[in-house]
């Protein structure tokens, strides 16, 4: 960890966040902060402290490999319960660094069209391209977990699913993806008081759907499918992160920390000029 | 023009910057502020001061009509010469909004595939649906600018593709689409002086391409490109604005400007549920 950012801090929080074996969803607490010792106040401050680095080297993915045709890019994959926060993330995280650097796809509720195709055709042209930040609002792991809770597919089709998002992730990966899956874990309570403030706010009423409360009821189910899922698809190349989500400032600290560690392996540098510098210098001039 | 934000503005710019009969590009001094009587310290501080209202209205604009299978939308088509600053209007104007109410498309050299279709196939997909804020980083008109002034179409051509343009462009404002077509407007000195900041720092070396220069010295061609086209597309439906571009903070803050008058004239409102709030709270409390 680079000593400029460590901050409030204490330790790396990926290994700490990264389901390996093990791992037991129910074993975390979703207003804990792993790895972070600092309150509100200074969480947001380093936020904001450390979208400098995050922009500058958004900046040089993007100027080092975007004309390619094939290069790094980096994919967060954002999966949780409702209100846990997926849209704050791509507001204050996501949102922080230059619009053109970044691929946003949200996934909704399939259309009959995609439907009628293998459940990851929707999926594969939104992947980023060489350069490029990607960020899937929802994505290929609804299949999963609504698509498990619901009995939207039979169990033997869930099964292929998992083994075919392996297979799909590892592919991304060897291209040069580095796909960093979050689950934004919040309790039944707090999830309960945000579904609350949409319905006492008239601003607010358009956020809320009464199906929410319905999934909600099977808050125990959902569990249970991303513990299966976590189990069956957090590999060495493209593990999970569980991330406390109680606290949103935490949520997006966390985020903005694993999109850091991916960036700074990466570790983008500013491309030679393919053109003499000095020639267009004189060219330029000229003209 | 509403009290609280006019600030700086002695008027509203938009009547000011618009292109209608008798426009004279070679008349706009690319260093002039049309309608803004502050400096550059408060032009940034204006723009700051404004990016709460922008956010309010797009939030509703998207909470209002994003779901919907028709709607308003606000479409800002960007066009200028190179360094005029379309990547700053990006990260600075667009970029304040919520990155998940707006639709980004960067328009390159078009593909051998896209030069096989006509001119408008590859922009039609690109054109926002109902409650998004739709962004076009170059456009169609690059092929009446470029086209026209590297000839890559022959006469006929270009003047059949101004009549395209229009009857396209009536069509997606008959849909609801807010067209707002802007071209920054720089000087050549200024943007030799933006050039060979580009040759003079290695971390912006991947910004500049030997075929900027070449172009450059079309300046007075490019400049009748842009009369022609001004003078044949700008419509009622559809108008051109030319924004002094040598100061990039002014510039910002005019695009700022054009994007809050087209959103308030939308004036979307938050959608009413079409649920029953109370039915929805007593659910909720007991789940």
């Amino acid at each position: 960890m680079s000593e400029k950012t460590d901050l409030g801090w204490s330790e790396d929080p990926a290994p700490l966040l990264r389901v390996d074996d093990g791992f037991r969803l129910d074993e975390v607490d979703p207003h804990s902060t792993p790895g972070y010792e600092g309150n509100k106040k200074s969480g947001r401050r380093d936020l904001q402290y450390c979208t400098g680095e995050l922009d500058d080297l958004q900046e040089r993915l993007f100027a080092a490999h975007h004309d390619e045709e094939s290069g790094p890019a980096v994919l967060l994959v954002l999966q949780a319960m409702d209100t846990a926060g997926k849209g704050g993330i791509v507001r204050h995280v996501v949102g922080s660094v230059d619009p053109q650097g970044i691929e946003l796809a949200a996934f909704k509720k399939p259309s009959k069209e995609e439907l009628a195709h293998d459940f990851l055709w929707r999926i594969r042209p939104r992947v980023p391209g060489p350069g490029m930040i990607g960020v899937f609002d929802r994505s290929h792991y609804e299949d999963v977990l609504i698509g498990k809770v619901r009995e939207l597919a039979d169990e033997a089709e869930i099964e292929r699913r998992y083994e075919a998002i392996n297979a799909f992730e590892a592919e991304l990966a060897e291209a040069g993806v580095r796909i960093i899956k979050v689950m934004l874990h919040i309790s039944p309570d707090e999830q309960k008081d945000r579904l609350m403030e949409r319905l006492d706010r008239p601003d607010k009423h358009w956020k809320y759907n009464p199906g929410d409360v319905d999934e909600r009821l099977l808050w125990p189910d959902y569990m249970q499918a991303y513990q299966t899922a976590f189990e069956r698809t957090s590999t060495e190349a493209a593990p999970w992160y569980v991330i406390p989500a109680d606290r949103k400032w935490y949520a997006r600290l966390a985020v903005q920390r694993l999109l850091l560690g991916a960036l700074r392996e990466i570790d983008p540098q500013w491309p030679a000029a393919d053109y003499d510098v000095s020639v267009e210098r004189e060219r330029l001039a000229e003209s």
